[in-house]
């Protein structure tokens, strides 16, 4: 067998670092999502860039699969190991491993994770802006491409991860980017990564762009009569060129679920949550145009949160949204959509998956990144119903679907897994093909992630 | 021959559309650097992006080269038919195909420049920022990603183009990315496309992030005792958070270049010179910030241009300051180098390559892109003396290392064509090799761009 003779090699070169114990198979093959559990056969906790390096050699030279592993927040089943073989658990390589404060930018290992790194950051002045929500680990924020709310102002991790270290294939260990801001110097190996779902190589660090802590923030919240006029506010907030921290909406469905969860009295109506970042004066300018902006489009009810603690409870009210709409349905699973279209069609596209689902025998509240033109609905289904896995299925697909018959994408944050592989040929025609060349020119035998991403076979 | 039966197939394709008249090489084989001048065989001038398939798909079949022109501006030898074949220049696909207002977004042919576009958008309250000084095509800056003075605000071409259309090298038409804002449906080819050179594909049309016309704008220019208070000043203005437009800097050889080429009456000091976008009265706390930062750094004689004509004025003298440095020793020529390293390292790196020019019997005055890391050093020679030529490239070949050992990159917007090729291993090591597995992939028979960005053979 080829992967008992990885393994049997790998257990040599690892000791305790290789662990085939049945929890530990069962936790990495687990998924937050509809997948079947696909455990692995065995899960290394390499401790160095090195230790990977030996790793992959070995796995190459066996044909082994190889999956990598941060913090198993992922939800479209990118780290099932629907082939066996080893996963890799970046757990022991969680360092930051340098800061460089008048550069702001750093170096860290895969395994941290977003929180643990900006409470390394906390006396710097500068902190990490990506915050997908889960707290997950760097590695596998760039191998998605992960965003979130503050992606509106600060991008998402391809605009924030300046140069990486991959372990390729077979093993060679090669660095992408510089410390420099920018570069023409050929192709860039770094966006290539970023977003590949450890489908081309194994990321053992990243330099990340920081950016310097506001010295204030002002957040709001606020209701409006429809999604139209909420979308139409954030677009004239947008083309006005006022620079939004964040700006998140939710429709009736979640108000009224964070009424139940999180104990506050928001009006049955769609919402904005929005946060400025800049100087004192610059935020209460910004908080002003913007609100003179919504009250135009029939905004209603602002309630402003200056102090921190006012703010921390707004965003993680926001952050807690899934745990607050399963909540409408006790005992049900979530299964969490991921579109984006071009922020003239939002409005339109959220409608009609509203209608959709209201169609439907499910609950599915709404909400998402308005100023990217990505949302989620957060699809209530009892898990061990296949019905309504089926029915949660087939509203996907359709929201996909009308993604792309407005010119969006099938998924804007969440990635591609297995869950959306039946829609790259949709969306990428014959550059779907092209990606598969490049699977294979870095990945000649096709040990990294299989099923993920690229056509198989 | 395999170039002249796909010449012959293509004349019969297009007619007139293929020129192979003596000034038409000419023209598309010289370069505006120290590169020996290398004609095609012919030059095509397509209509479509069908013309541009079918001229590949033959191409292809013939093994013959194919070099995409856009404006002719590269700096590298971008251009250069060193193996003979087909030049195809975009001068007839130059049209807008779409603009979104909505959106902030548009499609454009590759042949457009920055300043037709920008004309044609004037109307729309948007425009796009990029701007490398010379009038480009957005196609060849989409293929060197170029940057210039607005990418400290607005990013490079990496971060604003959002799609492209590709003819690859055997003729396939590809579309990456979508209208939606960002996306994690697989690889990066937007990515990947952007800074190739025309090596992977030929660029038929771009979709471009726009920006909105700032409400007001601000520019300044201030003279600094050195460039470690200059650079100094700018760190804090960043991390401080004041969000700069443009943040220039001109040693005292450039400053002086500006009194005789422009009427203007600088000291003989290093300059920054610096452009806020906002509302009003934000433009106003911003230049009001960043004097008391500046002055902090010893900074005197602030002039401030308030009004569009000495703000334009301002402008045009720094993307002119080619020709006022070239002007500083008549009939000589420009060697224009280009390195970027961290910022940290910026006072260090130009005072060394000042150092290392004034030790040489050569004159080369210094600017660049301060809040970036960028600079360039435009290396005065006769261009008929070999000898002044070999220091300029020795000049440059030091500032490639300095680069390097400073964290840095050997191109931080020109691009590696030719010129910079002798440095990829350096910079890159292993990672170069990927570069040359991707080509490969991509480009077989290696007909496009042949000799440019990755290892030859």
């Amino acid at each position: 067998m080829t992967i008992a003779a990885a393994l049997a090699e790998l257990e040599t070169l690892l000791g305790k670092g290789l662990s085939r114990s049945k929890s530990d198979l069962d936790t990495h093959g687990a998924s937050e999502s509809w997948f079947a559990p696909a455990p692995p056969d065995a899960v290394a906790y390499p401790a160095s860039t090195d230790d990977v390096s030996r790793i992959m050699a070995i796995c190459h030279r066996h044909g082994c699969p190889v999956i990598g592993f941060g913090a198993g927040t992922s939800l479209e089943g990118h780290t099932s190991a629907i082939n066996g073989g080893l996963c890799v658990d970046f757990r022991d390589m969680a360092s930051v491993v340098q800061v460089n404060p008048e550069d702001m930018d750093c170096a860290v290992q895969p395994g941290i994770t977003r929180e643990a790194l900006n409470i390394a950051l906390r006396d710097t002045g500068l902190f990490f802006p990506v915050d997908p929500g889960a707290n997950a680990s760097l590695g596998g924020m760039a191998s998605t491409r992960a965003s979130g709310t503050t992606a509106v102002r600060y991008g998402t991790m391809r605009d924030n991860v300046l140069g990486l270290e991959v372990v390729l294939a077979d093993g060679r260990v090669i660095r992408t980017g510089t410390r420099a801001r920018k570069s023409s110097a050929g192709y860039d190996l770094t966006g290539l990564f970023v977003g590949a779902e450890g489908t081309l190589g194994l990321i053992t660090e990243l330099m990340l762009k920081l950016h310097g802590q506001p010295e204030a923030i002002s957040s709001a919240v606020c209701a409006f009569p429809a999604m139209g006029p909420a979308v139409d506010a954030v677009i004239e907030t947008i083309q006005t060129g006022i620079p939004m921290a964040r700006i998140e909406f939710v429709d009736a469905a979640t108000a009224k679920a964070f009424n139940s969860f999180a104990g506050v009295d928001f009006p049955a109506a769609p919402h904005l949550m929005i946060e400025f970042h800049g100087s004192a004066r610059g935020v209460e300018d910004d908080a002003a145009a913007f609100g003179e902006i919504a009250q135009g489009h029939g905004a209603t009810g602002f309630r402003w949160s200056v102090k921190p603690e006012e703010r921390n409870a707004l965003w993680k009210m926001r952050h807690n949204a899934y745990y607050a709409c399963l909540a409408l349905r006790p005992g049900a699973g979530g299964v969490v959509t991921d579109i984006c279209v071009p922020i003239s069609k939002l409005a339109e596209a959220v409608e009609e998956t509203a209608a959709d689902i209201a169609a439907s025998e499910l609950m599915g509240p709404i909400l998402g990144h308005v100023g990217d033109g990505n949302f989620h609905a957060i699809l209530l289904v009892d898990k061990s119903d296949a019905t309504e896995i089926e029915t949660a299925k087939a509203l996907s697909s359709r929201m996909a679907e009308r993604a792309l018959r407005m010119g969006g994408t099938v998924t804007g944050e969440h990635g591609i897994g297995m869950g959306k592989l039946g829609y790259m040929s949709a969306e990428h025609g014959e550059a779907w093909s092209v990606m598969g060349d490049i699977k294979r020119a870095l990945d000649p035998s096709g040990i990294l992630n299989p099923g993920k991403l690229v056509r198989q076979g």
